[in-house]
């Protein structure tokens, strides 16, 4: 069952702000992320490690949104395997031309079967890795973009439609009861690259965004970054104090941006590659899948959510109720 | 205006518990207190640093309470003079004889005026010191008592009596705005050890006791305590996720014995004993004094402490409405 | 260029210990290795967040030595593959049968072209995975394998062999300057998972086996491993003090089990697979290249080493000199 | 035995540098003080929880030596009691006026019976508090100074003379085995604030100087401070790996500034005013007195040290043989 092309893992997203400068001042000297480029419309960031043009793009809108997450895969051919694929998956797409997005070559953009912009490439600019340059770095640290969570109503269809036609895998996932012996997907930790994720699909009303993951060394990085942006001023933006999730074991905080995109600072899941791994199952009753230390999310962390866009009209669908929430 | 006696640190707490067997579970397993020596009614504990019999006493009660906390004393003969200044005040007291309360020698207790049983005493059984015994040590990795947190109506009296009459030192304090130009005091961070607190009085329904503070080495530290806790099912007693307080800089996490006493895992405050040292003053509204980081307290952790008890008759003081509240 | 195989990553390590009953002590007790199984000439340890057998196998030998190390591969049917591949290349092999090794199914061994043993295997039993269950976890935390460490004396050709035959790639690499215009290779930092390393090749007297690195969380989970095996008595067995690698980027501690099998205690490296990854390239006299803050190591840890096994007859293969240095 | 003068705590040092515009770079950039004020011939630095003008002064000179360090005491009148018990001891002094020293008021200074320069004072003018301003931190983060460690060659008698005069309490000690029935003092770790020190006495070659011990929070930051000392360039400055003492507890770093003036970057002890604390006995044999993870210090650290000044004269005080090595 090998694919003809092989998806590498996420590589960045697309946000908008309302305000580029707010955006910026929250991004760069909140959360440290390099400016490589930007224009009258869009910011490009960088984080530490990153050896490439861009792992956050910020587009300036007229309210918070998701425009696309992005994968990055092997070589330039397998877009054409993709778009080969699409084609007889009859899924919406359209192709970018080297340079529609800053500092990246073609590009692959569709709407998945959930409501995603999802977009494929290969070959993006170089830029400066700052890894070692740590005399350059500020107090927040983070490393890379880790993974996308997205909200969509459609979970067993969706899943299915990674695994099958992407080769994603799963290595972890939540089920609801629905009766003594029966119990339903209610959501899935998929990964290319061998970590808990690259994406989280979340049964919710949707088509929405949840938050972006970005990678940081570890727990201590994670509150240097709190004390950091706490004391800027940006106190307020810390939306979800730091615990450990049980799902994926990893150590968090919730930030958002002065708009609303959210961002989870993210560390410590393990390898998920091994051919035998069994992927861990929850229950979404389970006191500690959110959090292994027991607090409850806050409501605005459980509630809100940002749309995402057509890829062709650049408009926001529309957000549909949970199927099974729809038959109550 | 030097004192003829020296108050060292607040050095140790008795709280009720209902089930010594479960209390010990609790506190050795999940904690990490090391038992000195246990009977029927009590378990001794203490901290991995202590050099001493208890930093912490579990007694069999009817239900969570303060028995007391105590004050360790530079020599003998300061509890003499402690005696006599008790007298002249005409405060409730009452001696314990050597061994009355195990592996202790003769102490002083009193009722202070805002109704928290307080021991005095100097002289304490020596136990096997654990501070580089890393490999006997467990996941979590108390190092000693720190301060104790105590509710009470009478603030502006109690402030004083503390400061003029005992030589304790204010860190930090909270004031409330009652007008445009007048504000009360609200709480107060006071000391004698050069550290943030051995004594926190704070302005609600009393005399009740909120928590009792122990130190940490640091965050991570912090962090490996709710791992370990909530692996070993106690994630319901961790009451208040990990962050950081604006009053006093540390890094907190609450937790509740399985009774409901509560315990601060605290550390990284600073050096308070300059003598020209400014009290941080803080004003209740700031929505950073509770949480650097600005995330609000759960309601348990606001509202609910236990009683305190009556240090001649053993019953729990009546707990009064806040003057300041009654007024209104 | 894809392979008919897919080598997952290093999965475990074979070495010899002169007392089981030392080795268990050092390896359980010290650095908190799960027991798994045992026989009279085997222990089988694996590590916190192993859902496998084993990582690491300690055999009964006469002295210090490495038997192998082994790489999981994706389908069984990669391992026919591997055999046509060594075949034509004229390796010296010999296959296991299942249970041959312990808890695994059937496996291919070969003498690399360095001299390295070196197996290849799909399948083995599963085992209970401790990753979050922190209050069974001791104080030292280690959560896999990383990476092999080996001292070849040809690594020209051997870097080829497997950057061409395997599918290695490479994220580091050291050259050591010849003359004004000429340098030669004389390290190699080469992975399948996208980490920085699964193998190290490093230029030296050999073919001789260096060290087994083992991921844990990090920095400070390392720092807490020193103290714990210090107080345990272990502390001669610390053999190079904690510090950062230039190459890599990973924070270290090394430490040397009774026999002197080396294992590095190792976190925080950085994503490695993708498609336009340009190795980072040290030179040999940079400063910061072995210790990023200027330490130099101790004499033992560059000059000591392990002598590997010949997979047919268990006999220690010779350790020859370094070609370049025999030119002198 | 209550004196009738407080000491408080060591306060601050002052250090001469051959270049000051090379010194600001390493300690301002470098190790993150701030720079309260300056003139052509010093630099006063404060660390991040400091409320006070200075705790280290760079001062102009020939080479790196110890001008003086400082003590700070609870009232001015204290200063008074000290002037006449030196008077009575026959030790060389000094008075120094009011803002002689910028930022400080009067001041005295003596010659102590080991050949060190030290100054006692009360006032000192007060500087902003950068301690919970986390954005205008650096990577360094620097708390506050923390002891002084000195070489000396008449242990036995200023170990006295600084508990009997000066109320110097000891928290450890190492000593030498002598015979088989006998042992000398080797070194003694003294204090007044209730840390494991204020002021190290070490026996060697003397009087010269150590090192200033500065406190930071956590063994993390100091890592991270030399991550980012050594992407600054200050590679060679970190003299002492990252390591734990077993005398104090206390993790460390030990790094040299441009001249050679040495700091350790310090955390991790315990708290020691107990009236019954017993003193921690090191042999100087025992092979985790020095690293507690056995670790053996490097040449430079063991041998070099920088003289001190004649508090009279300016000049540097002669340096003696250890008497005992004398006699060899």
């Amino acid at each position: 069952m090998t694919k003809p092309f092989d998806i590498v893992r996420l590589h960045h997203a697309e946000v908008t702000v309302t305000d580029l400068e707010r955006a910026r001042h929250f991004y760069c000297e909140g959360l440290g992320f390099i400016e490589t480029e930007s224009d009258d419309n869009h910011i490009y960031l960088r984080a530490l490690e990153d050896a490439n043009h861009h792992c956050l793009v910020l587009t300036k809108g007229e309210r918070a949104s998701l425009k696309h997450i992005a994968y990055r895969v092997s070589a330039d051919s397998d877009l054409d395997e993709l778009d080969k694929l699409f084609t007889n998956l009859g899924v919406t797409k359209r192709w970018l031309k080297p340079g529609e997005e800053k500092g990246q070559g073609r590009a692959l953009r569709i709407q998945d079967p959930g409501g995603i912009p999802v977009e494929f490439f290969f070959e993006m600019d170089k830029a400066e890795r700052m890894l070692q340059k740590y005399h350059l770095q500020g107090n927040v640290k983070i490393k890379r973009i880790d993974h996308a969570n997205c909200l969509i109503t459609n979970i067993d269809d969706l899943y299915d439609w990674y695994a099958d036609n992407l080769g994603f895998r799963t290595s972890e996932y939540t089920v609801k009861t629905i009766s003594e012996d029966k119990e339903a997907m209610w959501a899935a930790w998929m990964h290319r690259k061998p970590s808990v994720h690259d994406l989280a699909l979340i049964s919710d009303r949707g088509p929405r965004f949840h938050h972006t993951g970005f990678w940081m060394d570890d727990a201590k990085s994670i509150l240097d970054a709190c004390d950091h942006l706490a004391a800027l001023g940006y106190y307020a933006n810390i939306e979800r104090s730091p615990g450990r999730h049980g799902t994926s074991n990893a150590f968090f905080v919730y930030v958002r941006d002065p708009d609303g995109n959210r961002m989870e600072l993210y560390t410590g899941d393990y390898f998920t590659n091994d051919p035998d791994w069994e992927p861990v199952k929850w229950n979404l009753d389970h006191p500690q899948r959110a959090t292994f230390w027991g607090a409850m999310p806050p409501k605005s962390w459980t509630e809100e959510a940002v749309p995402v866009e057509d890829i062709l009209t650049g408009e926001y669908l529309p957000i549909e109720e949970l199927a099974h929430n729809k038959k109550k």
